[in-house]
């Protein structure tokens, strides 16, 4: 099967570590050597040879990403001429998947999530690989664990095959209310963007919904590997509504009984935040999270909290709890984990000052 | 008069702005331009004029301290070949003023102390010259504001001239309870190291209860100005006792009768540590206290918190209170206000762990 990784975005809440000038797919936040998109490549690894993975990236990336991923064919890195949302990027890698192996067989994963016990990830996806094959697009569902409000959910409806459900509905993010509710039905995932389909099914249901969009991917698909690639990609790809997979084509084909969840109980986290960050990762018997490069920090007194440096500095936190403390070059955020969403709002504001190149 | 500056002590508990290698004196911490040696001096301006101005420091921070004190005269820099504790560095400056200017009167002061009421400074001051002329050996001692624990106090005997008081005795640094005592009864100072005498007076008790080093600095102060004065420092220096003016005089001196205070009711700090330096300067409408050359703190839901950073990075600090949060070129410390003391055990791990520059 193919892998389709989509390294696009720039996680602005966890700034100041990620950033548009250096997004949150390129740096090691899985307490590993690898960065998140080294993980991801590495995750797919079993299911699909490198020539059979591909990225889809932005001009602005696509250096770092091609070196971070050395076995990847240069070939297999599809670079956007501007962002364009998720739905013209995953319709552009099935168009050149189509055209290379029709009746392949393709999984969709972003850059830049968190995803643990490999062999049941392997499993699962096995299990969506096999509902493609029988003509579904497929979208892996994750077992919700707390009540967030920050996700998009999925109404699940009768198992159809084994670990494979209909769709009845998806929801947009719910309030706190009723994301409780959801969990205490058992009856929600999570919507990850995380799919499984044949290139050609997904395709065909494009052309259903967005036929523009369709004959735009197909124009580029044409000029393929042609003389004209690089001159018809950016005379049409600018012209592409920009929309998200989910909204795009995923919901309507729900309507339309196309759409199949495998529900999926491995750790899995976009990391959001900071705080998400420090949940997704073992924490030392305070229960801190440290991300240090040099291993400087040093902590007293400190617990269940998320110190992240690049700096090579000496970072000394003394007798705090619950508190993030990210440290880079040019810019420090100190906050405790519960308001770590509110970076958002520090971004805005130097954006407002004109502190361009810190954001 | 003159006016003696001792600007010795790293300030450790200022870590990681205050180190061995950058002491607290060098630093603008009085949220002015001025560094706080550069505030001490101008501070007895107008009590002295530059050629009048003593400073003792030591060897590697007298480059510094010329540059920063670029009006005071070279010869008006007395460097210490090593740390011999502030009587040695006392009797060496006033063995320098009384060659000079037999029947001189001198204050000493600390470089890295912070002091309010400027007129209400010079007239008090004025008063212990006073009382100097009349032969007293005078230390200003401070009207407690708080039961600390961390000074040493003098206990106030009887008025005897407008100002003046005797000193029934010095105490060492009280428990938590015995401070609270001190500060009710109102009969208490804080020893804050600052002192008036004549040069001779003060030399003439050296020589009653320390002969030796009252010895050993007349040896100095003969050759001074001559062609062996580097020699005869340098084998000097060395040899003489390590102790502090109030343990190796001012303490038998005021069993003498010989020690009269003024108490002073003007703001004073020694900034002990961070906390101490947010206590010590106005904070803005928030009770922040916000100390950043270049202006990039962002302070989102922020109170009564102190940041300081010598950086030029953006500091973002979001929904904390109390907080210190200090960002230097190679290390950084977040803590709360009430621990802020507590950096002196993280400078003892770092020594430890061979992190020498960074201490």
């Amino acid at each position: 099967m193919y892998s389709i990784i989509l390294a696009g975005g720039s996680g602005t809440r966890l700034w100041p570590l990620s950033r548009a000038a250096s997004p949150k797919f390129l740096h090691r936040l899985g307490g590993t050597d690898q960065s998140l998109l080294q993980a991801t490549a590495a995750r797919v690894a079993a299911l699909s040879d490198p020539g059979r993975i591909y990225v889809v990236t932005g001009v602005a990336h696509v250096a770092a990403v091609a070196r971070q991923l050395s076995h990847v064919p240069e070939a297999n890195i599809l670079v956007e001429p501007e962002p364009r949302d998720s739905l013209a990027a995953v319709a552009l890698a099935a168009a050149v998947v189509a055209e290379r192996d029709p009746g392949a067989v393709m999984a969709v994963y972003s850059a830049d999530h968190l995803i643990g016990r490999q062999e049941r990830f392997e499993e699962l996806i096995g299990v969506a690989a096999r509902a493609a094959e029988a003509g579904a697009l497929v979208t892996v569902g994750i077992r919700p664990t707390r009540p967030e409000t920050g996700f998009g959910y999925l109404h699940l409806a009768e198992e159809t095959s084994p670990g494979v459900h209909r769709i009845a509905a998806f929801r947009e993010k719910p309030d706190a209310e009723t994301a409780a509710g959801y969990l205490a039905t058992g009856e929600y995932l999570w919507n990850a963007g995380m799919f499984v389909f044949q290139a050609e099914a997904f395709l065909a249901e494009l052309e259903r919904q967005r036929p523009r969009l369709r004959a735009g991917i197909a124009t580029i698909a044409a000029a393929w590997d042609g003389p004209e690639q690089e001159t018809v990609f950016a005379a049409t790809w600018p012209t592409l509504e920009k929309i998200s997979v989910d909204y795009g084509v995923m919901e309507g084909a729900a309507a339309a009984g196309l759409v199949a969840t495998v529900p999926a109980d491995f750790p899995w986290s976009d990391i959001g935040d900071f705080h998400s960050l420090g949940e997704s990762l073992d924490g030392d018997a305070a229960g801190n999270v440290v991300l240090a490069d040099t291993g400087l920090a040093t902590l007293r007194s400190v617990e269940d909290s998320v110190v992240v440096s690049t700096t090579g500095r000496v970072v000394a936190v003394v007798g705090l709890r619950d508190v993030v403390v990210v440290d880079t070059d040019d810019a420090l955020l100190v906050c405790p984990r519960s308001r770590a969403h509110e970076v958002k709002q520090v971004v805005d504001v130097l954006k407002e000052q004109g502190f361009h190149k810190h954001v």
